[in-house]
């Protein structure tokens, strides 16, 4: 089985896929856009895609991609971030002049970089791919950011473990395939539905919810492309196929101006 | 009069400050949490941030300073966003084997890139900053994307004008100072609460618009920092400081954890 992952092998999402699906053989894509184009077409069987994570907030081209592509959600996973300074072998701390990673490695990691001003952080576009490169190039006077996945996928050694500023760092990963399957034990079902441009318009469609006292475990609002100032909304509701939730998807489809069903699956522990 | 903004100068954050206020100075800085920090500390009168893309969706680290740093909204702008492809003079198209700018405004213009799949795109740290490296660099085969105003900025040439894929694309700028200060024809309110983690708790907090006719232009959701899969939610409202307004907020503290007030202004048109 073949398993889009958006960014190069050893990243994060590498990590999760590689716990959801220990089998798979994990396909590494440059931009978001083709890991869904490849599993759109079959190219591969499913992809994982990073769709929030607990500080950075969501990622929101994958809510778009999501509801653009029609893919179906089949599993969700959370995945601990733990963030490592990864440097060639022979690099010792004291050589660093810059570090290299994604931009939310960055800023995830800022008490580092404020005890260690001589380290300059530099932007690069993927955390694997930083480590990648250090290592690579045997650059002497620079790191990456990443997690310790990388390290091993590319030999880099592990300068400093976990500098992450906040531990109770997660993301949540979503499986995603043509296949409309619902697993066993489904007990969360993430939509997207928009409502017309009117006051009270919102509370209407929440209340499809909590009049059959379904709780919500996320909302979310994402601005249509080309219309500005009008939005969609991403909501995942605490129930999987049981009647109450038919009701209320019905309920939605009256007030809204489209409902979209993302998937129905069973809820990260 | 000193104002503060992210980035370079030259930036959509410069041009959006100069028509908000013409003859103010603009104090670029480095990071967002900068920015923030010298107008709470009142080394700046005001800051000028973006706070929305209308295709990109919001800027979530602007939400948190936003709330944490207490400051006030005093303004909203729309600036439309025209992304250009500008190099050293002397530098023809056809010369060309990089592009580099922010990762948003490369992903913006998608279908430039497609249709010049000699020029390879670079994520940069800001638009503006783009110019001036690839002008000061005076790089022959490098141009940048940004605003026209970087160009004039730096002395950059305009090789394309236009060239982003969605015209309707306007970012949303808030100026913001310490000043607790309602303009008169304020019709509209940002606010930011948090609801316990109990079912309908949402829904009963929105319900204190929809019962008195109060209409939502916004909703977002932001994870709380170190406290996984809680969220506080910022809501605008288009209203000022009327009595419905204030009736709201009040019920609203009835039900909220907390409910912060982060402006009160006119709305852009």
């Amino acid at each position: 089985m073949r398993v889009a992952i958006q960014g190069e092998l050893g990243s994060f999402s590498h990590e999760a896929a590689r716990r959801m699906l220990p089998r798979a053989t994990v396909v590494p894509c440059v931009s978001s856009a083709e890991v869904f184009a490849k599993a759109k077409s079959g190219a591969v069987a499913a992809a994982v895609i990073p769709i929030e994570n607990s500080l950075a907030g969501s990622v929101a081209e994958h809510f778009d991609l999501l509801l653009s592509s029609g893919l179906f959600i089949q599993r969700e996973f959370r995945l601990r971030i733990e963030h490592n300074l990864i440097a060639a072998p022979g690099v010792a701390v004291r050589d660093l002049r810059q570090v290299l990673s994604h931009p939310v490695a960055l800023q995830q990691c800022r008490e580092f970089l404020r005890r260690n001003p001589r380290i300059q952080a530099a932007p690069f576009y993927d955390t694997a791919g930083a480590v990648k490169h250090v290592v690579g190039n045997q650059l002497q006077h620079a790191a990456a950011i990443a997690g310790a996945q990388a390290a091993a996928q590319y030999g880099g050694r592990i300068l400093r473990k976990g500098i992450e500023d906040n531990k109770r760092n997660f993301t949540r990963f979503f499986l995603v395939s043509r296949q409309r399957k619902v697993l066993p034990r489904a007990d969360k079902t993430s939509l997207a539905f928009a409502v017309r441009n009117v006051p009270g318009a919102l509370f209407k469609a929440l209340s499809v919810f909590a009049l059959r006292e379904i709780d919500l475990s996320k909302i979310e609002s994402r601005p249509v492309p080309g219309r500005p100032w009008e939005y969609v909304f991403y909501v995942d509701i605490l129930r999987g196929e049981d009647e109450a939730a038919g009701n209320a998807l019905r309920h939605l489809g009256e007030i809204c101006e489209f409902v979209s069903v993302l998937g129905i699956y069973p809820q990260a522990r």
